[in-house]
């Protein structure tokens, strides 16, 4: 492969193949330009539902998609798989893979991981859900406290063993605690009949004194009635001050026993960022300005939930839609500057805000409108399906909920090499 | 759950979840007795098309399914995720998970793992192909070869990379064998179009003068010319000496500069039984008596791979239809002795042999006549589609297969987390 940059046409790396990387590249692969895509995965992910690898309602290679596949379509764009081990700002030019790769224009992309607040024990015992091996080690996880608890004489230790606790109240908390309580009462109950499930809990813990802060009072009551009415406890003010293999302990100093801790409640810039020389801001976010350029490198762009982007005085949250139409409006203000324009400020165009929990159910706020129950869950399908990437994946994303669906059935509940002991924690 | 011996039922304890096993615990399941199915997995495997995994054919998720699912529809079986760790013959009881577990009847169904005849290196760098994970490790290995050599300046170190060398010329190692030749000129040379594809080698090695000795010689020749159509270089008589991390030396003195030696050239019976107090035969294979009894306890049985048992003289394969046979045979032994009567000896009635070579292409011989080309792949096809175990398994493997046949594309081709990293071997 030719790494040599061109002396024809501009050369472009980006950074990451999530939702930001992806889509610059997509834009870009209009222009006469080359790009050149890097990624450690060979695969992007469609985190909005994540958690369905955890809750063993779909198949974690169902939402994820090889980029090689998408960028072969794309002209002028080449991907490498690697993790970026330098960048040179100064020098115009990033090392990945061992060899150097010389830049007009740099897009960086590289999105978040988990949030840990510094709680004791929570990067250590707490699960996070950022990428698909967090989904496969989860649902690992949650299918050997059933094999455990099937054998587990001792009923303190059995109950432990079948609590699980999900912390964050956002849409991921929510829509795992409904996904969560739904194969727990399902097809579970069906496999393990030895088992009380009586015993087993789903609790949903939010530091908070109210879940989905970002919708109306009307659409907060009916998800918490609904997560309530499917068997959900919700605890709401509740502070986690430390978790541990067998526990969570709160700041009022109550206590649950329980061996899952699932945790939801927060994102943080990608730390690989802090050695290439970009100041960050808060949550180790790069600041950028209006236009997405880092201040000081006119030729260098950050996008998604690396950049830190206020709007009408408020940060601008760390989703999907953000850093696709962040990612868009970088590659659109690029092909500007290549063409002697100046490049236009970012304005972030919100379509709405949906979580579904469990069959049936759902809450949305779209066009300043308020949805809920069947309408909000069928916009919900709509609108995930839609965005899935490849027509298989589709097809069999919407099999697997259609099984789940008409059959009260999880496609398949595999404990995976990975982690195939089911030896109790501590 | 209740382990202790039921008073009024006998309890047949099975170990293993494979073809022997599992055909085992189904056939029990009609008579009034205590089964408990035994494995250290939750899932069964379908080992006859676990070598598609490895070529991005199907998804792992696809061929195996999950125990329980299984089990809940056999009224009296219950199932034990474990994993056995001592046998006591004399007192009828066995341990497994920690918990102790008294038997009537025992029926071992272990099966085996791949045996490298003492070759040095061979343990340590060739992929053997006998569970899932082994398939999807050969899988990250071989997308890894590519994306290194995507990158690979020198041209010796990625002919090297490009170089697949497959060590037996049984079934597997030619479905494998035409199903990654494939691959490779189909949806990765679309994949990677920095590489020259007339580097990459797709090399089939067989000790003996002859592939699939148990064929008639018209179906060998159609098999071998087939291969050699397909660009698979097969080298007879070539006996392998030594595995290292980059090539594949052999007994005449030549050597393949290879990263990729993938071992089907032959099993042994699966060491665990080593401890279990059984005298063992040729491969570590416990001699049975011809009604599968082991020879001074009429209440064990062994079934499957694990089972040395001759037929006219010779030793009975050790494939999946004498298993699921032997399975069927032991279960209706063990209700004849619980009815006081005499167990039966097995006779294995042999159906057929076939393989599947590329696209439209195999060679089958059933019910005493040969059938290749398109017939062949025909039967194939629909012989391995109704053995799968549950519809939607069914539907998938379809579904990929069919996107394959129709659009030359393999279904995913994730590098998966287990061994995501691509640095060089060695």
């Amino acid at each position: 492969m030719q790494i040599k940059a061109s002396k024809h046409r501009p050369r472009i790396v980006i950074v990451g193949a999530g939702f930001g990387g992806l889509w610059a590249a997509r834009r870009l692969a209009r222009f006469p330009v080359d790009v050149i895509l890097i990624d450690k995965n060979n695969y992007h992910t469609f985190f909005p539902i994540l958690y369905q690898i955890a809750a063993a309602e779909v198949e974690p290679e169902e939402i994820v998609y090889p980029v090689r596949s998408i960028v072969r379509k794309l002209p002028g764009v080449r991907f490498i798989m690697a993790e970026v081990e330098q960048v040179n700002l100064a020098g115009r030019s990033l090392k990945a893979g061992g060899i150097e790769i010389p830049y007009d224009y740099l897009v960086l992309a590289i999105g978040s991981v988990s949030n840990f607040f510094g709680v004791p024990g929570a990067e250590e015992y707490a699960f996070p859900l950022k990428t698909m091996e967090d989904g496969i080690s989860l649902r690992n996880h949650i299918l050997c406290c059933f094999e455990r608890a099937f054998m587990e004489p001792d009923a303190a230790r059995r109950r432990q063993e079948l609590t699980f606790t999900i912390v964050g109240g956002g849409p991921t908390g929510l829509e795992f605690a409904g996904a969560l309580s739904e194969l727990i009462r399902g097809p579970l109950k069906k496999d393990y009949p030895g088992i009380d499930f009586s015993e087993a809990r789903v609790v949903l813990v939010e530091a908070k004194d109210s879940i989905l802060p970002e919708l109306p009072e009307q659409l907060r009551t009916y998800a918490l009635e609904r997560l309530r009415r499917m068997g959900v406890e919700v605890r709401l003010g509740a502070a986690v001050s430390r978790v541990s293999a067998a526990a969570v302990d709160f700041s009022d100093g109550s206590v649950i026993r329980t061996e899952t801790v699932v945790w939801t409640s927060g994102v943080r810039a990608d730390p690989a960022i802090r050695s290439w020389g970009l100041p960050q801001a808060a949550g180790g976010r790069v600041a950028v300005l209006p236009t997405l350029q880092s201040p000081g490198h006119p030729n260098v762009y950050v996008v998604g939930d690396l950049a830190y982007c206020e709007q009408n005085g408020r940060a601008l949250p760390m989703i999907a839609p953000v850093a696709i139409q962040q990612g868009e409006a970088a590659a659109k203000n690029i092909a500007e500057q290549i063409a002697g324009r100046d490049p236009a400020p970012f304005l972030y165009r919100e379509r709405g805000i949906m979580v579904t929990i469990g069959r049936n159910g759902g809450a949305a706020f779209l066009f300043g409108r308020p949805f809920t129950g069947f309408p909000a869950w069928l916009i919900w399908l709509f609108v995930h399906i839609t965005n899935l990437i490849g027509f298989r994946n589709r097809l069999f994303v919407l099999i697997d909920w259609a099984w789940d669906y008409f059959f009260f059935e999880r496609a398949v509940r595999l404990i995976l090499p990975s982690e195939r002991n089911c030896d109790p924690p501590g």
